[in-house]
């Protein structure tokens, strides 16, 4: 019986970049995280390939720094935008990757010589949290990831919830306007069709419309207002731009209605909100509280804390690698 | 040892009407379904009474139809508006009944002499049609209770999920419009503030307005627009009123749009809708369904069944005989 460490290794795969890094089995912390970009049209078994060699790097980098040897790592995580089927470890389709039936989770464990596990991104964001991030100590948690789409995933009685076929969690697709807005995916007044990074970059453009004088936004892309992004009104709104704090605290409004929803709904007692426009810090936290307090009911606003997350580079992967111990050793 | 039958008593407490009835804990069929008037205004000390005279009077009717004898009545589950403590059997607070802090499981305990659970209404009524009504086989249910409010109950992986202060599943407060109409909850745009019996009536009596001589509901009411009826509006709807079928119609999109975001949120397998506006039949599941397909993703619409509840009398009583056999049996 040894009493040397075990290590997992978890990947966190996007449309831009590949995340990858180890922890020991206890997630106690966290070795040799590396980032790279993705690289997504050079096809899939290129990516696969350079997948497998991110996770040779790490085990390298973690031997060398632990002392470890190739025997005491157990595995590999493996985070991925989905739709995907979890028991068979396959990505369905991913319109940013542009794969379809890519069996990623045997071609990676195949390369690397190690079991391993897969599980949306956006669940391995929300389990990193809860397993090492903002929301450990809760039992029902709700994660919401803000970026280029709005992804969403739930720990309920301290378990990831899948849903019947692998596609629960899709926060970002739930209607606050029946007649609003129309989204990439057909339904309309979505979430993600006014609080993603690019839905938030459109209406600080659409604010712009006879205020562009007074906005600091253009100046910061010289004129050009195609060139506004959701980072360009973080940061006009830190500095004080009135038309840019506008654009967050209805972001923050249009995020509280669909929060206060998700209180009525799961009575969590965390909301983890993470990315982009969480930059923004308290210009959008004090208002969306606010907002979920307006709505939900008391006694559901009164089990939940709303948290900024709290591991902004590696809940993917510290999920990733918490998803692979759940599954294999079944505990956290 | 015997092999004698067991039984538990089951009891939905409404603001309206008492249920009671018993069942064999295998739950093979109902025994003495009996139904009496709340008189909440007696208040709760003599509800509490009447509720176990009720219990007393289906053990006495269950032991002569099936030879059981006394000993063979294992507990009695209570299902009761919320919200409520269920750890410590107390209802907090009842609008329809005017209690405050009941401590409805005990008091039901002692009068009758057995052991007692005690669990949301819409919850029970959820976990009756999972047991034995249209949601049998599901794993992931979504159970929506319409009347004069939309209680839902939620249940996760075979499981009723009660969230972190036992509040969740309150799907008639999710609003599907962040400017909608106002809600007696204090929010704007909920489910509840569209499609509850009250709300059905109201907005039948908004589309009358200029179209009075048209419709078959003015005569229905005598002419007094006052007496219209979630159920004067669901009568007309079959008699081919054309007034009442949109609004029927709209009912269906409003529930539909609903659905749709519980589809991207959880995933389910079925979704059961009881109770008052069901009543229209398919002029309510044809649109409502087809709203569902306009708006969730398409794997999460594959993966789901949407029913109407099968169980119109007896789906309360029959949830709270199952989550006292959950709670005291550890099984299903």
């Amino acid at each position: 019986m040894s009493a040397k460490e075990r290590y997992i290794v978890g990947v966190d795969l996007g449309g831009t970049n590949i995340v990858a890094g180890a922890m020991p089995v206890d997630g106690s912390r966290e070795i040799a995280m590396h980032t790279t970009p993705t690289l997504a049209d050079t096809g899939a078994e290129a990516v696969a390939d350079r997948i497998a060699g991110m996770i040779e790097q790490v085990i390298a980098q973690t031997m060398t720094e632990t002392g470890a040897t190739r025997g005491d790592f157990i595995g590999v995580g493996i985070g991925a935008p989905g739709p995907l089927n979890r028991e068979k470890g396959i990505v369905i389709v991913t319109p940013n990757l542009g794969w379809k039936n890519f069996p990623l989770r045997d071609e990676i464990s195949r390369r690397v010589s190690l079991e391993a596990t897969l599980d949306n991104d956006a669940n391995c964001a929300t389990l990193g949290e809860f397993w090492c991030g903002a929301a450990v100590g809760g039992w029902n948690v709700i994660g919401i990831t803000l970026g280029t789409g709005i992804g969403g995933g739930l720990i309920l009685e301290g378990k990831l919830y899948h849903g019947s076929s692998d596609v629960a969690g899709e926060i970002g697709h739930t209607s606050i306007d029946a007649n609003g807005r129309r989204c990439k995916c057909g339904n309309y007044g979505c979430l993600e069709a006014y609080a993603s990074g690019p839905a938030i970059a459109e209406r600080a453009r659409e604010a712009l419309r006879g205020d562009e004088g007074e906005s600091i936004m253009v100046s910061m892309v010289d004129g050009d207002q195609r060139k506004i992004t959701a980072q360009t009104v973080y940061e006009a709104s830190k500095r004080g731009d009135a038309t840019a704090r506008e654009v967050v605290r209805e972001t923050a409004r249009i995020l509280g209605t669909g929060v206060a929803n998700l209180l009525n709904i799961f009575n969590p007692d965390i909301v983890v909100l993470a990315g982009g426009v969480t930059q923004a810090g308290d210009a959008l936290f004090q208002p969306l509280r606010a907002e979920v307090r307006r709505r939900a009911f008391k006694p559901a606003v009164q089990a939940c804390r709303i948290l900024p997350g709290a591991l902004p580079l590696s809940a993917g992967v510290v999920g990733a690698i918490a998803t692979f111990k759940q599954q294999k050793l079944g505990e956290l």
